[in-house]
């Protein structure tokens, strides 16, 4: 098949440094071209990948020093639109902006929506412009989206096998690996490994704008003979960082979309003590990958629970969910299920095409696997309302 | 004629508070009615206007709390977009969007850019995105653009004749009105305040983003039995603060895409001095309106030298060029010319249509009185790089 991906140009695809949704996206492109198809990557020049690279900025935005990223996105999208026919399906990873113009050919694109979808600055445009397949990256993501979009499938990230070895023998200490922030709960870390006697290492970058935060709550709770603090670390420590620890605390305390760092810590064998909320009652098996808590009280008992699980059995939870090659192959079988739907709009008389489209569609769907992709639910929502037809 | 006016969601038009360009197109849209064209504006729900309301979002984005307006400016363009056989003229102000949405019908549209373009972070947009028909305001502006952008024309903004009354008497005091910010240089008016024995008033507000600079480099200057610091001043209070005066000080550090002040002043017959950069030179007529200066020196003397200008022959060039109603009829003039192209466009056989565009369309120019619209010059660029037929 032959797949264009688009990927933010913030930062190079893998990026250098941060980028959750640059990683993912040269996770994809990699397991895409490895599993036989044509990926095409439109992103910044200094991208390194397997695939077709089309470099849309000469430099990552951010090392760039550009800060308003919408001008050179649509650059990048002009760029899709003029290539549209050399591919099946052109997969969106860069938010809102293609909804708006690739919407003729909303039938053969789809977009993962990477971040959080509570804030209401979106919200118009998904409203405005609701043919835009949609994939979300789990359920919990879905809840404050109008019920008119266009959702395709729910596929949760994959993390390629060999990036956090399996680590069979873990270590002493607990671990916090992000960002120092208060949705992060850094403090409630701090907390759980006082009361647990545990010891803790936080490795953390701290962002200009958290630096009050940081100064003002969580360094004075910082000198604890329990709590180390190891500032940032590079995706090459992260590894050892998370495959040498006894479990890994993700205390969140806001609508997490999917939580990468969980699935790191799954693949080093490493439970994970986490926070009820957003996506973690689906990203994690409880009482196999580690235990979803509520309170502090639950999350310290949590931290002698998951001391008595086994490495081995969190590492197969993980080769059997998350890996990037299922993550990869459900994105095939949700491509497939887009060009079933498109097959049958193409079948129908002209004028008729776009007035209804098939509950059913008959696309050839894989034989799937146990995997991360949900791939029944949401997929009818443009029948339903008629949304496809309303094309201007 | 039918003009569609897309206006900023950001504030309301016109605005309560802040929002140059708000009230611009606030201006226009009530000229165009008065002149008997048939205006449309889209703009947030609180907006007020003689024309169509086409209300694109129930409360300006800033007292929304919306801070990322991309989502809901795609929104209203959609809407636009829905409507555009409403209208001979789809009139933007909304900067780069457009240009990627309405390419395919970019020839019966512009845009007035608004802002300063000296930012590398559109340049990518404009360049692949040439077609939008775009009006600058002021020469100084179009510097950094890429030549192939498409100028239809250059048209300064207008004020309404009432806004700031005319004060044939003055004041006694020099004014400085706008932000406290280091680009606009209030450390050096109250320099040449001081230098030349005046007294200064200061009409300005303090954004976050400067307190430090208030602060550290403000605040210590201010106590001076010369030097006044009113703070922030509501559009009420402007018109009688700046006709009070004997001079606005404008020593401005930044380039200048219009600078809105410069003209209430002109309109009250307050007399300019204001430093040479951006737009200064072509907003200004050097010793009828004020001076343009370059140093400390010239700034202090022209305290004096404006101080013997004539109120009246300060506004009768306002009158001359910078009302509303010539900013509309430049407008107009403008349409036609689009108006003009397109007809040639259309009388094309097909398929050449778009390849070339006579470089000297035959656009029913109105008869042109001194304005401050300069109608031929940048009109032929599509013509000579072709950029017109590179649509996708």
């Amino acid at each position: 098949m032959r797949v264009a991906l688009v990927a933010p140009l913030a930062e190079a695809v893998p990026p250098k440094l941060y980028g959750g949704t640059e990683r993912v996206v040269s996770w994809l492109a990699e397991e895409l071209t490895r599993q036989g198809h044509r990926a095409t990557l439109f992103a910044s020049a200094e991208s390194c990948t397997a695939a077709e690279l089309v470099a849309c900025a000469p430099r990552s935005l951010r090392l760039a020093g550009i800060r308003d990223h919408v001008g050179s996105t649509l650059s990048m999208l002009r760029e899709v639109r003029r290539r549209a026919d050399d591919f099946d399906v052109i997969h969106f990873h860069v938010d809102l902006l293609p909804n708006a113009l690739f919407q003729d050919i909303a039938d053969k694109c789809l977009t993962t929506l990477h971040g959080r979808l509570d804030l209401p600055d979106a919200i118009p445009l998904y409203e405005a412009y609701p043919e835009m397949p949609l994939v979300s990256i789990s359920r919990a993501q879905r809840k404050p989206m109008p019920k008119s979009v266009n959702w395709l499938a729910n596929i949760g990230h994959g993390l390629p096998r060999e990036v956090c070895p399996f680590n069979a023998k873990g270590g002493d200490y607990l671990a916090f690996l992000g960002r120092i922030s208060p949705e992060k709960r850094p403090d409630r870390a701090i907390e759980i490994a006082k009361r647990a006697g545990v010891k803790l290492k936080i490795a953390a970058k701290v962002d200009a704008a958290d630096t009050k935060y940081f100064k003002s709550t969580i360094e004075p709770m910082l000198d604890h003979p329990l709590i180390e603090f190891i500032g940032e670390i590079d995706e090459g420590q992260k590894s050892g960082f998370l495959g040498n620890a006894r479990a890994l605390l993700f205390p969140i305390d806001w609508p997490e979309p999917f939580g990468l760092v969980m699935i790191e810590a799954m693949s080093a064998g490493t439970p994970v003590v986490a926070w009820r909320g957003g996506s973690v009652p689906e990203v994690m098996t409880d009482g196999v990958t580690g235990v979803v808590v509520s309170s502090l009280d639950e999350a310290v008992d949590a931290v002698q629970t998951v001391s008595n699980m086994s490495r081995a059995g969190v590492r197969a939870e993980f080769e059997r969910r998350f890996t990037a090659e299922k993550m990869a192959k459900a994105y095939v079988r949700a491509y497939r299920r887009l060009l079933g739907r498109r097959a049958v709009l193409a079948r129908r008389p002209a004028g008729a095409a776009r007035e209804t489209l098939d509950p059913a569609p008959q696309a050839p769907l894989e034989a799937s696997g146990p995997c991360v992709v949900w791939p029944r639910d949401g997929v009818n929502e443009p029948a339903r309302n008629g949304r496809l037809a309303s094309h201007p």
